[in-house]
């Protein structure tokens, strides 16, 4: 109790709008660091548990704005985000709105409009972790927007995990998270892909993962990719010690293998074809590598 | 010379057939072990800079395989396999047959019924780094076929790399060999992608890797995966914690987002419709991992 008085004194008053699964999450970890904590949801009842850990309960979404210098809001869509604040008129005037739904960085866009039309200050923002995983350290929560509100504000960011500036572009943050979700989908898949061509031949998963997450994922695949980035900029792939033709061949081999393992071979096919692409636009003789320039437009 | 000729006593000879650049490098690294090693190769100019190693060269196929209990061969393919040896008479008679070229399962299960019409104790291998790293420590080679054979020549096995024994199936060392390629594909196309959707934004490569590379993959994507196989021997996906319905949104809006963004739009909306596939086989309900089910038949 000591502990939460002290810190109630130095954290900043917040509001969170939206209590889905995360934004129960998010004010429940503001108010477990001290910060007196108010809500809103269009059903009033989620907040019932909050409420018992002393969360105020806001009737309107103006006053739940108006009980804090910083609204944080994690809403279906952006949509949502107009209708409900639609209803609050002036309250966030002069205040900092912190926005966390998912969307485009279009929508992120339009959204740092809306608010500099109406003098509220934005900061748009992604989180990177399930909803258990809010306010646990390491936790990263991704920011774009303007600098100055996300510096004067860090500590009650900081409440909801690792508070990472990306930009003054606010649609920074929706394109990483979705970026990185991105990502994190085709690696998934081509693990299980890969999965199920070593369970073709009645290889358990565990067995396979023991090589697969085990050591080539760490020991060989990690490594490898850390070395790109510098490449990609430079935009140059050298095809010294190994060329697109040659990965050509060894992509046919993985979807003819697929073929006759009778697994799918969509996925394979795609990533055969996508070499074949970037050949085909001359990039034969050089490295791997250069299908991040098939990447890089939309295909003609 | 000391340590190579005591090496030498314990070394067993080799014979390495087929000197591309990981026959040299295969070569290199036996002789380096204190091996007595004899090489063949159809262009006999290639032995030319082991020769002055103390590497012997064969003049025929026959007399190469004669020289030692071992012949590892790393050849183009299968069918050079066959024309090569089939050259040799029966000089593999009673000797072990080590077999690194790359192929199918299918083929591999050719290659060791071929072997054993002819009384050749077949081993079928695979390489799992470039040929730089040949010889150095925490290289793996993926071998299959008889145990036994495997015990036996582990020692000579252990001078090219660290040899991991996969099963007597022989065409799991090629089959893993795949899998773990198309991971490889995978994944770096999942990352270039991803980085190709930052780019739109101006965001340059190493500074995205630097979420993506340096803390993504390590601290989230690494223990996901890690997590996944039981899950995947199981066959069980069970919703709670988030389903495919929910999923298939995410990657819409991947899709969605690429689309915007001016970035090639086939790799995510693939993702979206193995997803989808998924859900129409009525998978909606459970997790993501459910696709895995996708995965493991041709579709129909």
């Amino acid at each position: 109790m000591t502990n939460e008085q002290s810190a109630s004194a130095r954290q900043a008053p917040v509001t969170v709008v939206g209590l889905g699964p995360m934004g129960l999450a998010l004010a429940g970890a503001l108010r477990g660091r001290g910060h007196r904590t108010t809500v809103w949801n269009r059903t009033p009842g989620k907040a019932d548990r909050l409420v018992a850990t002393g969360v105020r309960r806001a009737a309107t979404v103006a006053e739940a704005v108006s009980a804090s210098p910083v609204t944080i809001m994690c809403l279906k869509d952006y949509e949502t985000m107009y209708e409900v604040f639609g209803s609050a008129g002036d309250a966030l005037r002069g205040r900092v709105l912190v926005n966390l739904n998912s969307g485009t960085p279009k929508e992120a866009h339009a959204a740092a409009g809306w608010a500099a039309e109406r003098g509220v200050s934005y900061l748009d923002g992604a989180i990177m972790v399930p909803p258990p995983m809010v306010g646990h350290p390491g936790s990263v929560f991704l920011y774009s927007g303007s600098r100055e509100v996300f510096d004067e504000h860090r500590p009650t960011l900081a409440s909801m995990g690792d508070p990472r500036y990306l930009g003054s572009d606010p649609g920074l943050a929706v394109l990483y998270n979705t970026a990185l979700l991105e990502m994190m989908y085709a690696t998934i898949n081509g693990y299980l892909h890969a999965t199920a061509m070593a369970g073709s031949a009645g290889v358990p998963a565990v067995e396979f993962a023991e090589l697969a997450i085990g050591w080539f994922l760490p020991a060989v695949l990690g490594p490898m990719l850390a070395e790109e980035a510098p490449v990609l900029d430079k935009g140059e792939y050298p095809g010294d010690l190994g060329t697109l033709e040659m990965n050509l061949n060894a992509l046919d081999h993985i979807a003819r293998t697929a073929q006759e393992q009778g697994v799918q071979t969509d996925q394979p096919r795609l990533m055969r074809e996508i070499a074949a692409r970037a050949i085909a636009d001359g990039h034969g003789g050089k490295n791997y590598l250069a299908v991040f320039e098939v990447f890089k437009h939309q295909a003609r």
